[in-house]
């Protein structure tokens, strides 16, 4: 049986990449990371659509021991508690390498439920600045996981070179578009679909969903030569 | 400033490397993973040990999450809970990745803190049978570590060539043989030093310590030929 396991945050791009997930596996599970979010609606909306979606199973995971290795929560005498920016451009309560952690702990679980496939939605074309998002580092870090579990797991990133209109194209051609739009949460404050509008992630999704209705049958295009 | 995080248990191999690294580096940090040991008394020991060696800070991290990533855990219907070997020779209640997972957690620790090394005991001469204490695999993951966090972080495996002699002869050689005879934890019954003498890690540790002791010379040229 061909399984997989999907990083699902409830956002339009993880909850794409789950719809698409659910066409082409036999069983697919959504594993999902509690840690410590500002609004815990953005975990019960994940497990609502998991449900509703079919998945096998959906496992919440606490991960808030990220916390602890805020350089703010060390509790050392020589680091002093900053919201300015460091040397490197980040505050000092910034995490590095979050999403190493993610990998890590997806690629145990889908060694534990025997997935081969493991999906991703991350993407280097909104280049977020983080870099364990690109797709350099998660080729190696498939290498990693492969060779740590003596394991043939596949890394899968359906959008990593999907612009947000192109994202939009994929979430239609799954016939999903409506699903995304009006029940995905990408908001930083907690709105469901259409978001408040204001927030930075709301206007990078609208602007996406518009470019891609302004122009359906390119950005389709667009988005079909790339997969 | 040189500094350094090494991955300590408190058992003879990371003593020795944590004996070894405050020789080597101005400021030696220790982690410590917790997650839900037999005796609660080996993180006291640890913390006890990393007390008295003098290091800058000694971080113990709360990692029970990895229980939740056992299969007997995942509380799917179709996967009975057994205590029988599977296909993979393991029992169900293993959860591969562990050393992934410390090495991601020792790593971000690093970042956090300003180390460009991070140190860890594992060893291949006794092989243990985890792919993740393999050199090929510590050599990807400080790959994928590096990438993932734009870091120049250098993973050192002061002892993956070593036997358990050889790691006497290292001890000894940094003035630490009683010390880590005496005072670290490696029985799997909870008794430091010597320990119970039945259990296997008992009658490995006793048995590299003697083979040490029949011929000092000898062990001692085959470790400094190694290092």
């Amino acid at each position: 049986m061909n399984k997989a396991v999907v990083i699902f945050s409830g956002g339009q791009d993880s909850t794409t990449c789950l719809v698409q997930a659910l066409t082409q596996f036999d069983e697919v599970h959504a594993i999902t990371y509690d840690y410590g979010q500002r609004h815990r609606q953005e975990i019960e909306i994940a497990q609502t659509l998991a449900k509703k979606l079919g998945v096998k199973a959906h496992k919440v995971m606490d991960v808030t021991l990220l916390n602890e290795l805020a350089v703010s929560s060390l509790t050392r005498d020589d680091i002093p508690v900053s919201h300015e920016l460091g040397e490197n451009g980040l505050p000092n309560s910034f995490v590095p390498g979050r999403n190493i952690l993610f990998l890590t702990l997806a690629g145990i679980y889908a060694y534990q439920v025997g997935a081969k496939t493991l999906i991703t939605g991350v993407c280097e074309t909104d280049f977020s600045g983080y870099p364990d998002c690109r797709d350099e580092f998660v080729k190696s870090m498939n290498s990693s996981l492969a060779l740590g579990m003596d394991y043939k797991l596949e890394i899968k990133t359906p959008l990593m070179w999907l612009n947000k209109a192109e994202t939009w194209a994929m979430a239609d051609h799954y016939q999903a578009l409506e699903l995304v739009r009006d029940e995905s949460l990408t908001c930083y404050n907690g709105i469901v679909g259409s978001g408040c509008g204001d927030c930075p992630a709301c206007v990078l999704r609208a602007n996406g969903l518009q470019d891609y209705l302004d122009d359906k049958t390119k950005v389709m295009e667009d988005y079909l030569s790339k997969v």
